[in-house]
């Protein structure tokens, strides 16, 4: 934990020991914000606290602004979904005893937010009963603080990564978010910015939010650093000259100085020319990539070659950019580590 | 639904049309068993039906089996999971009313199974209000039939597909099952045995089920259904012959015959070695692939390419062997359709 506060520079952190059961674990953070700290890290009583659950990573600052107001005004306030299963009681005998409403309850999810004194007050009166067996906040925060929390619909991402199937959900959640951004640059060769309008046209379909920029407009670290803070972290390069590696290479170390301690991997596409009877010299070239792609695998960005038939006939053009679109589309969505320095053709 | 019924093959199903709501479509279903049917497909009125969402794709053989063992002998019976979240009851101002102990409620899931008597005559009693707004069948068994429905644990994967994030587990789900299974075909060239051998040890990590087969073992298309038979749709093809491509085209068109009406897609990697010299020379006859590839995929086979770095050194060669099958695995698992037909370099 310790380590990954440091690694991504958060300065606002202050760690506190886990207990037994959830309640305890939480009692204990409240805990941190009033009593005296030998070292050094008082911190002061909030009015407002958040309760949060690191198993739902996708809570927006909506949700949490929306909680931490009506937690001033109410005292209490929780975030519910509708329930998707019903809900039963099973007898001791393990039969059905009985069924819940389905329409009349909802489910309980994170966040929560609270006066502070409500939910501190509420923990300090609870029995051990309750921190050892109980598992909603709400109700402690209406039992020993005689506070009726307000209860908000809340969007569907906020739920708990519980099971394998959510890991997996999980991961196509923040492939799926971090893929929706491509930055095109080309330089001003003719060829360069005949292909690169085709891909732009053809990739506006299958990615969210396509731009394109010229080679000229990207020559320094601060100029990467604008188009990764457009939460873009994916780049198609195209390079015409015969140099086109170099060209390559100074995007890798622009992406280097640019990415230090950026939260998610870049994905680097290095589009290449070649006219037909061409192909295998160039790929032949190309090969070097495969180095190249390995060095900047260390600086999380991944590095793909694709070869592109240029052809002067428009709808072979047409055609051979439609491809090239699907091969980006596929390694930008799929992300896969174990297909860097591969060269595709179109 | 008629043309997935006819595409697949199935020869025992029959269509009943779905009602409004959830609770008047099972209805409609079990008046299927016992109404007179012009139509000539008379069923008959089973002892035990089972009921079954189909947002709960990943039911299993055994889970069924225990539904209806059980409903033999209770009556009626169900499949529950613990609650993930705590479930509340909001009071009519959208503050919390009360909240239910997670520990003796549990989320009611399918499939659940009943004698036909007893579902039956409960839908034949109960209200049009049941109908149009209840959710659940072992409420009706236990409220209109007097049958306490036993109530047995379930696995995770009953959960319903609810959610966008829920296709994306989902799909990740199937893929996972159609990946875990893979078969090494090699012809008896020395240097196809080297490398198959290496292939499959480190395969083996990654890969749940991995065998290797001779290519003289794999002639007739019974050959290659026997191996689909085994729930293995993965195929490495390793090639050292000049005429690499025709063995290739031969292995599709036997999968191509075998595979009609599969459920799933097929992957075959077609494994071509060369002498770091030759490389570009191997690299510009396998361009042939990709058209082989588009034909392929019209009988959703997906056909990638693979050219191996063969050197007689065993270091090196372990080397390659590794990379081979960490490209090997990774167009199995993403399966893309866009990458087909591309040659990649280990």
């Amino acid at each position: 934990m310790k380590s990954i506060v440091h690694c991504y520079g958060h300065k606002r952190v202050t760690l506190v020991e886990g207990g037994v059961t959830r309640h305890r674990s939480i009692f204990n953070g409240l805990r941190a914000f009033i009593e005296d700290h030998s070292l050094g890290s008082a911190l002061q009583k909030p009015e407002v606290v958040i309760i949060h659950d690191a198993v739902r990573p996708f809570v927006d600052e909506d949700t949490l602004t929306q909680v931490t107001t009506a937690a001033r005004q109410y005292g209490a306030a929780g975030v519910v979904r509708p329930l998707v299963s019903t809900v039963i009681a099973p007898s001791a005998d393990g039969c059905l005893d009985h069924s819940l409403d389905r329409a009349k309850h909802r489910a309980s999810e994170m966040p929560q937010a609270f006066l502070f004194d409500v939910i501190y007050k509420a923990y300090l009166r609870c029995s051990d009963y309750d921190l050892d067996f109980g598992t909603e906040c709400l109700h402690l925060a209406l039992a020993y603080s005689k506070t009726r929390a307000k209860l908000l619909e809340g969007p569907p991402d906020l739920w708990k990564v519980t099971y394998k199937r959510d890991l997996y959900a999980a991961e196509s959640i923040i492939k799926d978010r971090i893929s929706n951004h491509l930055c095109i640059i080309t330089n001003m060769k003719e060829e360069a910015v005949q292909i690169g309008f085709r891909l732009h046209e053809n990739l506006k379909s299958n990615i969210k939010h396509v731009k394109s920029v010229s080679s000229s407009m990207c020559k320094t670290v601060q100029d990467i650093q604008n188009i990764l803070r457009g939460q873009c972290y994916n780049f198609i390069s195209i390079n015409v000259t015969d140099s086109c590696l170099e060209e390559c290479r100074k995007l890798i170390d622009l992406l280097q100085a640019a990415c230090a301690g950026a939260y998610y991997q870049s994905v680097v596409v290095s589009v290449h020319l070649a006219l037909p009877d061409q192909c295998a010299n160039e790929m032949q070239k190309l090969s070097k990539l495969r180095q190249l792609a390995k060095e900047a695998e260390k600086s999380d960005i991944l590095l793909y070659g694709l070869l592109v038939n240029f052809s002067k006939e428009e709808s072979q053009l047409e055609d051979v950019a439609r491809q090239a679109s699907a091969i980006i589309t596929a390694l930008i969505t799929d992300r896969n580590p174990a297909l860097i320095g591969q060269v595709m053709v179109a």
